[in-house]
């Protein structure tokens, strides 16, 4: 604990300013707000400020990098198990609920990217290579018999997100806790709302 | 489709305010949006624009009721018919997807809408009634035994209607006829990804 901390004042260490810039990227767009916008919220000078970071386009690009460098670990270890196809998805959708619960605003802020920076299109291209790697996913297990052959699989990838990523507009700690909201979704995913 | 016209120069009528209202609010947000931006889309002037409508508000609480109006009307009548709870709740899900494939834009803004205004506010609560709707209809057929009872009712609607709001994201008229959109998210809704 001791190593995570920083010494001097409130706002002065990148993880700070990391937080206060994501609070007010999510709450009035990125493009509405400005370097003196964040400087202001944390009490420093601009010029602090340009201190710590480059600008916001290097902020959007390390708040991403907090939601997909996760996202993308589940991914791997998705691709790179021997389990049967419809088991590694069962895990990754998983993995991304527990992903989501923990670095809420920072998937908020990735999920609410559309612009035309070099920083928002990359981070674009990332999520378009994640959702390939769930389309995908979800080919192997038609393929393998472990999920039904009727639906699209880019369908079905995106369907099954817009569950997951819905996350962001409800899930706040008092609504269960990150473990039992993934049982809900992963078992609402493979085995719908009927009763069996 | 003679009456529905209108004379008079392009903009000068109610519903081409509305659909670049309601583009630019997409685009740009509800708040960074003003009535000059509006009135320059439709290469009018600000007073012709204030000739149709009296200003942004009024604009977001007609677009609102192109949305909610008819998720309202499919709400409706999944509560007036005599069928089984999960029949009733199938249908209001089946719906629901039809109304956002028919009417996106206008559902783009209203989950969009997160605003303080009087006409936000009152779209927002709308849009609570309408998810008690849905939470109820899950607790009545979970009472009645067509829907597992192992899901807590407010999460399960939650989720499932973060599946069908999806479509704001990625839905175009290229990936697939809303009637079989609309059979693919019942389909996931109710039996899940597994093959049975």
């Amino acid at each position: 604990m001791e190593n995570s901390r920083r010494r001097g004042r409130p706002g002065h260490d990148q993880g700070a300013v990391l937080t206060a810039a994501v609070r007010l990227f999510n709450t009035h767009g990125y493009d509405a707000t400005s370097m003196f916008d964040i400087a202001e919220s944390l009490g420093i000078t601009k010029s602090t400020l340009y201190h710590h970071v480059s600008g916001k386009e290097q902020l959007l690009t390390m708040a991403v990098d907090r939601a997909l460098g996760a996202l993308e670990e589940a991914a791997r270890e998705a691709i790179g198990s021997e389990a049967p196809a419809v088991v590694r998805l069962r895990n990754l959708i998983r993995a991304s609920v527990l992903v989501l619960a923990d670095r809420l605003e920072f998937v908020t802020l990735l999920l609410r990217v559309h612009g035309n920076t070099v920083a928002e299109q990359h981070a674009v291209a990332r999520r378009r290579a994640f959702d390939r790697i769930v389309t995908d996913l979800v080919r192997q297990a038609q393929a393998e018999g472990g999920v039904r052959a009727d639906v699209d699989p880019a369908t079905a990838a995106r369907l099954i997100f817009g569950m997951v990523n819905s996350l962001i507009e409800w899930y706040r700690p008092d609504k269960g806790a990150p473990d039992s909201i993934a049982d809900t979704v992963t078992a609402l995913a493979f085995d719908g709302l009927r009763s069996h």
